[in-house]
C-alpha cells in the first residue's frame, strides 16, 4: 500500500496500513492531530484493543468520543473532560433553582389573582419534564452531531 | 518493602513498591478496583507519565479525574463519560428552555394586573445567573467531592 494512502495511525506509528487497519476507518490521513492526540492518551494497542471489542457500527461514535476525551486531557491535564461535566452540572442546578422559584412565583400571582380571562397557560413545567432518559443514545446512528466534539470551540468552552 | 504495603498498582503489576512510587498517594492498596480501571483504559505507564507532568498539589485531582473517565468508559466502551455530557446538555437545555417560559409568563402575568400589593418578588432571573464561571474550578483543593464521582452510584446515573 503506498505510503499515502495510510491512514492517520498508520502514517505516525510508521507501519504499513493494512485493508483491514482498525484505526483506518476513524482516523484519516487528513486529521493526524486526531489521532495524535488519542495516542498521547490512550496509547494506540489501548486504542486498538478498545475499538476491536465494539461493534462495528458503534466504533465510530467509541472513536469520536475518545478522541473528545483525549482532546479536553491534553487542553487540560488535571481535569479533562469531567471540568466539563462539573460546569455543566453547576448550569443544571442554577437553571433548576430558578425554574423552581419562578415556579412558585407563577402560582403566587395566579392564587391571588386566579387566571386573567384571556390568559393562555405557558407550558407548564413539571418534575416529569425535568427528568431525561438517555435511552435514545444507542440508537443514535453518531452522537457526534450532538456533542460539542469540534475541539476547536472546545478551548474557550472548557477554559 | 513489605508486600502487603505495596499500592494498589504495585500490587496489580507485581512489581516492588518504591517510596516515591507516582501510583502509591492514588491508588490505595484498599481499593484494587481503582487501578484495575484505570489500567485498562489508559495502561500503567500512560498513567504514570500524565501524572509526573502534573504539579504535584493537583496530582489527587487528576488522578480522580482519570479513574472517573476511566470508571465510565469500563461501563460504556463506547460512549464513556461523554454519555454523561451529552445527558447534562440535554437536560440544561430543557430546564433552559422551561425557565424561559416561566419567565414569559411571570411577565405576562404582572403585564395583564401588575404585581399585587403584598407582592414579594422572587429572584428576578436573568441571562447573567445563567453564565457560569468556571475559573475556581483550579483553586478547589479536590474536586472529588462535587463531582459524581462514585462509582457506586454511576450505573443508575448514567443508563
Amino acid at each position: 500500500m503506498a505510503s499515502n494512502s495510510r491512514c492517520a495511525a498508520c502514517k505516525y506509528l510508521r507501519k504499513r496500513c493494512p485493508s483491514d487497519c482498525i484505526f483506518s476507518p476513524y482516523f484519516p490521513s487528513n486529521d493526524p492531530k486526531r489521532f495524535e492526540n488519542v495516542h498521547k492518551i490512550y496509547g494506540a494497542s489501548n486504542i486498538a484493543r478498545m475499538l476491536q471489542r465494539i461493534p462495528v457500527h458503534l466504533r465510530e461514535d467509541a472513536a469520536n468520543c475518545l478522541h473528545y476525551e483525549a482532546h479536553c486531557r491534553v487542553q487540560d491535564p488535571v481535569y479533562g473532560c469531567v471540568k466539563l461535566i462539573y460546569q455543566l452540572q453547576q448550569e443544571l442546578n442554577v437553571a433548576q433553582n430558578q425554574l423552581v422559584k419562578a415556579q412558585a412565583e407563577i402560582a403566587l400571582l395566579l392564587n391571588v389573582y386566579g387566571p386573567p380571562e384571556d390568559y393562555i397557560s405557558g407550558p407548564q413545567t413539571s418534575e416529569e419534564d425535568l427528568s431525561y432518559s438517555f435511552e435514545n443514545c444507542y440508537t443514535q446512528p453518531n452522537i457526534h452531531g450532538h456533542l460539542p466534539l469540534d475541539p476547536s470551540s472546545m478551548g474557550s468552552g472548557l477554559m
